[in-house]
């Protein structure tokens, strides 16, 4: 799942650049990441791209070993119930006895040795058990309040690895995400799924019949595209099938493997900032900086732009410079960006 | 005199850029505005140029009134007796009762009509008095510490707005500038001159013979340019002839007039903040700005270059945005300029 915009990174990412084609990790992307990753289980071309329409091209550059079948762009944004389920109905087209894993594009995860071997085990656990739903819990490693939680229940019966759920959890307050810290068995919902097409594709017959009924006949009739996806229900994979099939309430059950790896979402600049070489003032950078008395801000460069930026006197700022955009924010007001954001929009449209 | 490159406008300002060539002013450069200055006094054929030779080209695109042959393009940087006599000594070889008026291109002066009739006052005092080295001193606004001053002396006889020198003073500290303010006698030194040329060259001949020597041969053989000019003594026009002169160590006098404008010396970016757009947050640009919760704080963009600069959140800076380099100053550290423009020559020359 490669799709979004993603305003929290403007003017980095744009209309028709959004977050995870950014060459942000040495000249490499989120996308290009996480298809490394998948990689080391699965060859390209068994790997498929969900992405926004506009976004195909640009995909297609950054993933050449993808086979141009294997690209899916969606219309418009359907939420990722949508992006989870038309892939579903396509690679059950294509092998009624298919095994998907349903991975994100826009977190940075390490090891990947680790990550590659959790994911090959979950295989194994959706190949070993017909109705079963896998899920990645990251074990967490901070009592972070940005994501949402699982709460791993008892283990499957013979075995140590995989466990059922007890609940869903909100992303929580302070107080509650160190509790659950604490408590040891609550893991971060990373999104990260592994389930037979088939399975997956009951739970939406038995929980949201009309999308399932569409997205057969996306499979089959590919050339409907544009007038049957933007009619599908918006609505989160969690929400329509993971919690309600949790629950006893579809055919199917959900089980959780632990995840034991550094997982981080680079939502926007203070994430972003994380995985940047750091002076010792404090300053992080992936651009060519010349700083005087400049301490603990944050410089983006559009990549490869070759441009310089000249620090003198500042702290605690976020600069970000692109060819025809410059961002200067106090890290303090960053969480603000969608309004500035919306400014722009309002006053000068052609900077999106 | 349109010479210099002034680092305290980096990145604004570059080696092949000086800052008297930066559309700065409603598109307009200082030189273009000094010319317009001296067009309402002398017509475009009679304006001489002197600049740094690299400066040339750029010099006649913005001034194509000029002729050619009245573009004077030093080979190096010879401090202001240099790039008085040069010019004086072509004057002289073209008409020897030449009466040439010697001004910057580096200040905002308004408004143009009273500077145009003090210099046309000027003009008939040097006509009048072959003798008199007429010099222009502003009447101060404020008690400026980064300005010399002329302390005025005894009106000429039989005249009432001319004045001989008592003594020149050299950039005061806040006290004294304040008495100069309160005393009412002190101007600001300008350096702005009115002279015959024959006059101005004799007082040279006395007070510095070799260069004498050297500028008539400049002037008889162009050709010998590069060869001479760079060995020319460097010095000031106040300390090489104006301050002896005005002792009795040569043969001519100083005479003062007063230039009652505004003077703006537009040498570093507060300066230049000051003859921008505000808006009611305190944040001057002649950029494209959008700003969400900043204040006080001053844009520059490269002009012409249609970029966008959004603020979030911040105070007091300075943001210069150009093509390939970007400065975020805060305002309270800008008189570092040079030591930053001194880390950027040593660690990314390519960008002065």
């Amino acid at each position: 799942m490669a799709g979004g915009s993603g305003t929290r990174l403007w003017p980095l990412s744009r209309k028709g650049t959004p977050k995870q084609l950014l060459p942000l990790v040495e000249g490499r992307s989120l996308l290009r990441l996480a298809f490394e990753r998948a990689l080391a289980v699965v060859p390209a071309t068994r790997i498929l791209v969900v992405t926004g329409a506009p976004y195909l091209d640009a995909v297609a550059d950054q993933l050449p070993e993808v086979p141009p079948e294997n690209l899916l762009g969606e219309p418009e944004g359907r939420d990722s119930l949508n992006a989870c389920a038309w892939p579903a109905a396509v690679l059950h087209a294509r092998d009624p006895e298919a095994v998907v894993a349903q991975l994100t594009a826009d977190q940075l995860i390490e090891p990947v040795d680790t990550f590659a071997g959790v994911l090959a085990e979950a295989f194994a656990v959706a190949e070993d058990l017909p109705d079963a739903l896998v899920t990645l819990g990251v074990v967490p490693t901070a009592p972070h309040t940005g994501y949402g939680y699982l709460e791993r229940g008892e283990p499957l019966p013979g075995r140590t690895d995989a466990y059922l759920i007890a609940s869903f959890k909100e992303k929580p307050d302070e107080a509650t995400a160190s509790a659950y810290l604490a408590a040891g068995r609550y893991w971060w919902n990373a999104g990260l799924f592994v389930w037979r097409a088939a399975t997956f594709l009951e739970q939406l017959r038995l929980l949201e019949p009309a999308t399932h009924a569409d997205v057969l006949v996306l499979a089959a009739r590919p050339e409907r595209l544009a007038e049957i996806f933007p009619t599908l229900r918006k609505n989160s994979v969690d929400y329509a099938i993971m919690e309600p099939v949790a629950h006893g309430k579809a055919s199917a059950r959900v089980v959780a493997l632990a995840l034991p790896v550094s997982w981080r979402d680079v939502g926007g600049f203070e994430s972003l900032a994380d995985i940047l070489p750091t002076d010792r003032d404090g300053n992080a950078s992936q651009a060519r900086v010349v700083a005087l008395d400049a301490r603990d801000t944050i410089v983006f460069d559009h990549a490869g732009a070759g441009r310089l930026v000249a620090l003198l006197g500042v702290r605690d700022l976020v600069v970000v410079q692109t060819p025809d955009a410059t961002l200067v924010a106090h890290r303090d007001q960053i969480d603000r960006i969608k309004a500035l954001v919306g400014l722009v929009a309002a006053s000068a449209p052609e900077y999106l």
